[in-house]
């Protein structure tokens, strides 16, 4: 199991549990620390998959949840996988769909994860049980019940090279008792999955346990040894991370501390700058977020925390102080967008909804997260973590 | 005047008013048969330029009457003109502005030029007077005044390589009269527009006269006797050109048998595949229209008629039969569209409602369109202009 997939530690920070590394897959080698980006629906959002490339990326994912609705799983096999349909030929990760299910049937449980309460989107969530959860699609309402075993074989259509099990994303604002429950239940849904992954492994493809608990030190610890005590590939920190960022570092370290270190590891749903760099100094390996993309599209630049002369980490292109403005995004920026257009030409195709700007701060925002994890893992190698977050996050 | 620009006929058919011929631009050569994409405001919707260029692209247009309203030729020569703007250096054509004021001024007189009456837009055109035309803003409700010297100004500020008359752009329901008397009119416009010309021509740009003179022969003949005798650097056919293809034929034929050999002509909006056909065989040499990149958004791909099995010049990828087909909207393309993704995928992109499906379409049938010219060119070299419309048109 696994023989096509490794993980090598290629350097360990002596201060803190940061480390550089290299995952070796099918399809390639992904550095790490890296940033995955979101090809939600088997589409980076308006950049094709070789400028993704070009701009320095090694790594994408998909959702189960989207593409299981639409194309559906049968379709993407019949067109030869997801690598061969979106023409993508480097690593590929894709969730368990668990995440969108639950997000969508509570309201929003990610709000609710992330210690938000108001919400009042429709709920499609109809029932979780030990089956398995079912819903109502979001795009023709008709029903579907998503097991264990049922994500499992739809991520194999998929092809990816990693999977992850199907969990319930407990909900922020349950009591204690529910969280311990309901992660013992994902602790069952992962015995399953492994067992459904192990059943037709042809060495292809690999499988991340996810760590659950919520806020609860005690959970999180047996929820840390179940992983570790099981032949996953590599493990993802998940649920409920409390409700400020100070919690979540507290639940971030803790669950760190616990987790086998020869193992790589991926920390959901975080994209934010100073959110890396403090995730990378716990020994996060993987970071993925809708953030840099959704930004972009927006018309949020992402910068170094200085140039952006609010305290924030990206400028807006829509402010009108640019609309003259002759300059890059960032004149020390050499992606394809900063090489070619000016701020002022980016503040017109926003204001004139072109969707070109959507495509050029695209561009600019996975180039900046693909130099800022280069530099992470350059400062790492050189024991100087701490100076580069200040360059980036002043 | 015009010393930087040149037209030469490279080779003329000798059953047709048909040519290949060579405009010598400042920023390069047009090798005529071409056709003129529309980047309205300033951008190709959904496409770079340089992707454009790798593509066969070798002239764009943009539309004076949106760049004025957003951002204005102010901030566009701030921003060292469009060329530099778009980062495009290749030739570039701007239109007068006065098309989009008639045609959202008489409620659409895009359909009334085109011999359909049926519209409701709300009016925007306020007045046509001798010295120019008044209307409202379609983005802040604004007045604003064209004049042909202010048309020419703007052209200046945009730094295109050719700039053209202003002209009333007269509707097709209209008395012969009135199609005189607004002819009358524009010739005058076109009058001013020279002279505003040469009064700062510092030989980087050319100016293109309109022929007007709507379905009337003898109107016709007057108008072109008038653009002939004037100091253009080229001829764009305008006015209406009658209710029917047949008829459009007739008047295009007629119009090009009185035209001036040894300048180019450009014919206003058409983009049909079978129409430019027709059109080089009059001895047309441009061509522009929004249809290939616009039906492009719409999940239309260009293919040769015989293989759209609907006797259309398009298929439409949103069709169900294409669901989970692993081949190329056309196995012999060579757009970087056909080259990597499947109808299959492309189908995909278009249900989920992601962008990357519009901008791989309008990839595929820019290319398709720059193979058509080139295709076209070959063919009047080779004196079998009929034999390659079979090819294209069935």
């Amino acid at each position: 199991m696994y023989k096509n997939f490794k993980f090598t530690i290629t350097h360990q920070d002596q201060k803190t549990p940061a480390r550089c590394g290299e995952i070796h897959t099918p399809h390639g080698i992904v550095q790490t620390p890296n940033f995955i980006f979101c090809a939600t629906k088997a589409a980076i959002k308006g950049v094709d998959l070789a400028t993704m490339k070009q701009e320095g990326t090694q790594i994408i994912l998909s959702n189960t949840y989207h593409l299981m609705l639409q194309p559906g799983s049968e379709t993407i096999r019949a067109l030869g996988g997801l690598h061969k349909m979106m023409n993508w030929d480097g690593p590929l990760l894709s969730d368990s769909g668990g995440y969108q299910i639950f997000s969508l049937g509570h309201g929003s449980v990610s709000n609710e994860i992330k210690g938000k309460r108001n919400s009042n989107r429709p709920q499609s969530l109809l029932k979780i049980t030990e089956e398995g959860a079912k819903f109502k699609s979001y795009i023709d309402g008709s029903y579907h019940l998503l097991t264990p075993e049922k994500s499992i074989q739809i991520q194999r259509d998929l092809g990816v090279d990693f999977m992850v099990v199907l969990d319930e994303c407990t909900p922020f604002n349950v009591t204690k008792e529910y969280t311990e429950k309901s992660m013992h239940m994902s602790h069952r849904w992962a015995l399953r999955s492994l067992a459904e992954f192990k059943n037709h492994d042809d060495e292809s493809q690999s499988l991340y346990g996810i760590v659950q608990g919520g806020i609860y030190d005690d959970l999180r610890k047996q929820s840390t040894d179940f992983v570790n005590e099981n032949e996953f590939f590599a493990h993802a920190v998940g649920g409920s991370l409390g409700a400020s960022k100070a919690q979540m570092h507290d639940i971030v370290a803790h669950t760190m501390s616990m987790l086998s270190k020869d193992r790589p590891v991926h920390l959901l749903g975080i994209g934010g700058v100073s959110d890396i760099f403090n995730g990378i100094k716990y020994g996060i390996d993987t970071f993925d977020c809708v953030h840099p993309t959704r930004l972009a599209r927006h018309g949020g630049a992402l910068v170094k925390v200085s140039m952006s002369e609010n305290g924030k980490e990206h400028i807006n292109i829509r402010n009108n102080r640019f609309k003259t403005d002759p300059n890059p995004i960032d004149s020390e920026c050499k992606c394809s967008t900063c090489m070619r257009y000016s701020r002022g030409y980016l503040h017109h195709l926003f204001k004139a909804g072109e969707i070109l700007g959507m495509q050029a701060l695209t561009i600019h925002n996975v180039h900046f997260m693909n130099k800022l994890m280069l530099a992470v893992r350059g400062a790492i190698r050189e024991d100087r973590v701490e100076e580069e977050q200040k360059i980036w996050c002043g």
